[in-house]
């Protein structure tokens, strides 16, 4: 009876799991490890904490519409205009604003196979052909690939760097070149999720593509994304944001619903971004951990993926059966989604890690 | 050089007012009295706050994506099924998502002249022609001429009921006839925002047209909005939700972000379903606050609208003089957008509701 557009009869709405304590309830256990969305292990700061016990107070009040605080705090902490900058409901929320803005049934929207999977969700609902450009044989990506599949259907290119699940992520010459060749009616929406944990690594710093330094890199159409839910530990509170040009954001701003970021999501993510000495032990310890379970899948045999990220991709012989008796013992990890027979798993803290590891050992045993 | 959708080039995106603090320190005042945004003058429940400061450990961890616990109470409380609700970032959020799968540059939207702005705006954001329906010359609704107003274009209609800015809202018998007269490839939205302020005023309860009660009122396609904003006093945490049949709500499931509501939105949520007091409370509270603006607005002799809800229009000679002058002292009200030297209060504590008067009529007896 009623009429929907046909490109959305397809999509399926998101299930979810279980909630922790469901499962606990379920499997009769007293604990459970949740290393399954790359959340951080460590929690958040303190700072935030605190903030959010005292704005409690205010929460019969409509959040700041553009969030003022938050705002003037983070332009002046990446050191770029207010009006660059727009907030989402999570990073989630701007690649949707993205994909209804620049996207339409009569466009394509490119992206290396197996990405972040919210990228082809969003194309889909607004009707766009979803792209996969192919990986190499080690799930490397190749940009040059991506510039060869371009069209002048293109329309918006997605890339997240480093990748979620291989945790692979393109080095900054590459990118440089790439960003170079890229055309000028395209949108690239550069994901930088896991930007905190790349430092040192010679990872592209989004930034530099909407500033340039570097006068032989011309401005492109660059959506930089970056959220507080990964190293900043704010993932239940839903905030991240784009940094773009002011011609971008503004275009962007015409979708985003007025009050899109609630009031302790603002104050959490402007207190989060104040104590950055709990991102850099954050990040240092998720270097600890990565060093822990690579050396736990050598000694175990496993192959898995270096990663620049806060989570490691590794290969069984039956991905269901290790996840489903992982969830037995309590330990929460994910199928790497599009790579068969990969799992990926969020680097935890070094105790979780330890029990992960000992569990992993006891399953592949008993295989 | 970018190309965006010709219907998206005439929005104007949202510009919010300056933060409470920030008006505090540029206009040299100590207290500021909000009544601009119908919030609930006296706060949430104190098991909404306890909840959270005691949430605040588990931040770091993505919400349920399915709402789980709050799904599970709110049913309970509503009596309905759980796969007949969807939560919404704030129930606007709920609103651009019907507009999207179920509008289109073809389709028509339609509501009466006057209603949230909301609707106008998502409506556009998609494309779709927006016709507004005139009101009576008191500023009633008459459903008649809203059904009349329907063509074969039409596919949503938009009913904020009571209505705001104006408070009016058409009573049980007439929605009843009107909901047995909608034809069934229509969706109708209503949005029962103010639904708790209502109680003992023959305005319809719109799940009474999702479960009909009265077997002469068949089953149209109804979207109930509902949301904690108000009476329930959330406004900052942004939680709403709509009830509808369940295959609606999987429609709207396509489109929705997986991680829309946050952590401490569903703990708030869950624990201000708990205490009905504080809702009970709030009404009556709001119906005292009525009489007190009535009686105000009648001995100053201000034409005003009688409401149901928690906010009053009223008219005055220079609008944007009185608005202004109300901010300078420090009490922040609001245009009646789409009614020209009309504004709108909302009702506050006796405390505030006293302040504004005075105020109010200090400032006419300078004019």
């Amino acid at each position: 009876m009623l009429n929907i557009p046909p490109y959305l009869k397809s999509i399926k709405p998101y299930k979810s799991g279980k909630p922790i304590e469901e499962l606990k309830r379920e499997l009769g256990l007293t604990e459970i490890i949740k290393l399954a969305s790359n959340e951080n292990p460590f929690g958040c700061s303190l700072l935030v904490k605190r903030a959010i016990e005292q704005q409690t107070v205010h929460i019969n009040r409509y959040p700041d519409g553009k969030a003022y605080y938050l705002r003037d705090q983070l332009s002046k902490f990446l050191e770029i205009d207010q009006d660059e900058i727009i907030f989402g409901n999570g990073s989630n929320e701007i690649i949707d604003l993205t994909a209804r803005v620049f996207l339409s049934p009569d466009a394509d929207a490119l992206a290396f196979q197996g990405s972040f999977p919210i990228y082809k969700l969003v194309s889909k609902t607004v009707g766009a052909n979803f792209i996969e450009v192919p990986l190499e044989c080690d799930f490397s990506r190749n940009l040059e690939k991506l510039l060869n599949a371009i069209t002048p259907k293109t329309k918006v290119i997605f890339i997240d760097n480093p990748c979620n699940p291989t945790g692979f992520a393109n080095k900054k010459e590459e990118f440089d070149q790439f960003i170079k060749a890229l055309p000028n009616d395209v949108v690239l929406v550069l994901d930088e999720a896991y930007h905190e944990y790349t430092k040192g690594h010679n990872i592209p710093n989004g930034l530099n593509y909407i500033h340039p330094i570097n006068p032989n890199i011309p401005k492109k159409n660059v959506i930089l994304l970056r959220t507080f839910s990964k190293a900043y530990g704010l993932a239940g509170l839903r905030i991240g944001y784009a940094v773009a040009q002011k011609e971008i954001v503004e275009i962007l701003e015409k979708v985003r619903q007025p009050f899109n970021t609630n009031l302790l999501a603002q104050i959490g993510a402007l207190e989060a971004l104040k104590d950055q000495n709990f991102v850099e032990f954050s990040v240092k310890e998720n270097e600890k951990g990565k060093i822990q379970l690579y050396e736990g899948f050598e000694q175990l045999g496993i192959k898995f993926l270096p990663t620049y990220a806060n989570f490691i991709m590794f290969q069984v012989e039956d991905a269901d059966k290790v996840y489903n008796q992982l969830l037995k013992e309590g330990i929460i990890i994910r199928p790497a989604f599009g790579f068969d027979n990969w799992l990926r798993v969020s680097i935890g803290t070094k105790d979780e890690n330890i029990k992960f590891l000992s569990a992993l050992k006891g399953i592949l045993e008993k295989c």
